[in-house]
């Protein structure tokens, strides 16, 4: 199975994220989908507990990694119709975020037999790149 | 000033931990370090809602991640006495970890005048190795 | 002093990639430069001694690894004006090149005081993806 | 078929670096293997064709990262007894190396049915780390 259309598919991402117990508390949400493109978009809202500093409305660079790891893997699992056990993920912290909420846009650069490969930017909301990720996920069929 | 005694090292590490709003949410705890060699140990206990599903006792991928971000940065910054962003951030995920507690043990492998680098190991209770990290820190004085 | 112009800028990385003894084998020229946008393109022709198999006129990981650091260092280094060291590389392999020559195209996505950071696309003669790099380097001036 | 002593296995990898058309200019060798640890050691000797400085007996960064591959690759390879694709590399520059040779050891990290995953590290004569790496493979049988 795959997703075919637009709304499938942000249906089914929508479930996904509903999944996960960590899910209830971050509370990502799905806002984009594009099937053709092979893109999706996360949005998270700032909340003090997602802090690294008590002084400043800033993200802890383990949320960030999460978010990327949350929207890279959405991207590919609604692509593939299935959940996709993660590899390896890599970011690039580019510039610290405040008094802010964070959107993540994946994109798929490769979707193969064995593995699949996922971009993703993170952006403020003034559309300034925060974060750069790179996620591999296994695709191999069991 | 850096830390000189494993001791002075280990309230150090534990003042910077007790310090992110994220952490007040997440508890993890020094409990271990070793100036000489460099290294430090983060461990986290299990919780619920640290987990990518809701029927097994596993750890969401962003937790892990955000896990070997705080053991590499505490070690690097315990080092050098002072706090660090992150540059960028790397995860290899090996096993999955089911209804155990984390450690992760940090080294450092540079320390230099730009930047740090630190490997990280996850590891189970039973001492099987989960995840692996490296990260990278600009370490160059303001 | 940073390059201006594109043709300045061009002449720059030409001279740039004119110096290490080994691009006088490898042989990777500057075909294209946009200083607004912040990127630059490298060309690779094949030869037989680049591959990893005797039998395909395919690419060693090794050489699009090269081309990589080629490229994003060229890029980062035409906009500053002088040399930077590299702190780390990644590469993703795509697809393999088979009797093709190869062009990586680096893109700057961050050039702050401490790190710049540049992603780099190789792409073969049909315009296919065949890897991704990013690339981080030392931008602080001692 | 599995490679079961060091010997079988130090033939196995030499006659595996043989191969490569980009490996007769290069010129790795093999100089150590332990099956039981999964380790493997390749040897580089400094030409001048390999720097990246006219004025200095240094490396290019792009021979560092394609002596991890060889030394990555070979390392599982042998283990597993046959060659295999690799998914992803990541490279840490930590210090120069001058007028010296190489050496790389690998070290499998992970041996999956899907993905296999090698450390290297790169270190001078005097035994000095001059880089880590990071590699990913696919371990897929077709």
């Amino acid at each position: 199975m795959t997703n075919k259309s637009n709304a499938a598919a942000e249906a089914f991402a929508t479930a996904l994220l509903a999944r996960p117990p960590l899910h209830h508390w971050l509370s990502p949400r799905v806002v984009a989908v594009d099937i053709e493109r092979g893109t999706l978009t996360v949005a998270l809202p700032y909340r003090p507990e997602l802090s690294r500093s008590p002084d400043e409305q800033d993200y802890h660079g383990g949320i960030i990694a999460t978010l990327i790891d949350i929207a890279g893997h959405a991207c590919l699992a609604t692509r593939l119709g299935r959940r996709v056990p993660t590899i390896d993920l890599r970011v690039d912290y580019l510039r610290a975020a405040i008094d802010t909420d964070l959107t993540a846009t994946a994109q798929i650069v490769r979707a193969g037999r064995t593995v699949g490969v996922c971009d993703v930017e993170v952006r403020d909301d003034a559309g300034r790149k925060i974060a750069l990720g790179r996620c591999v996920f296994s695709t191999r069929e069991s």
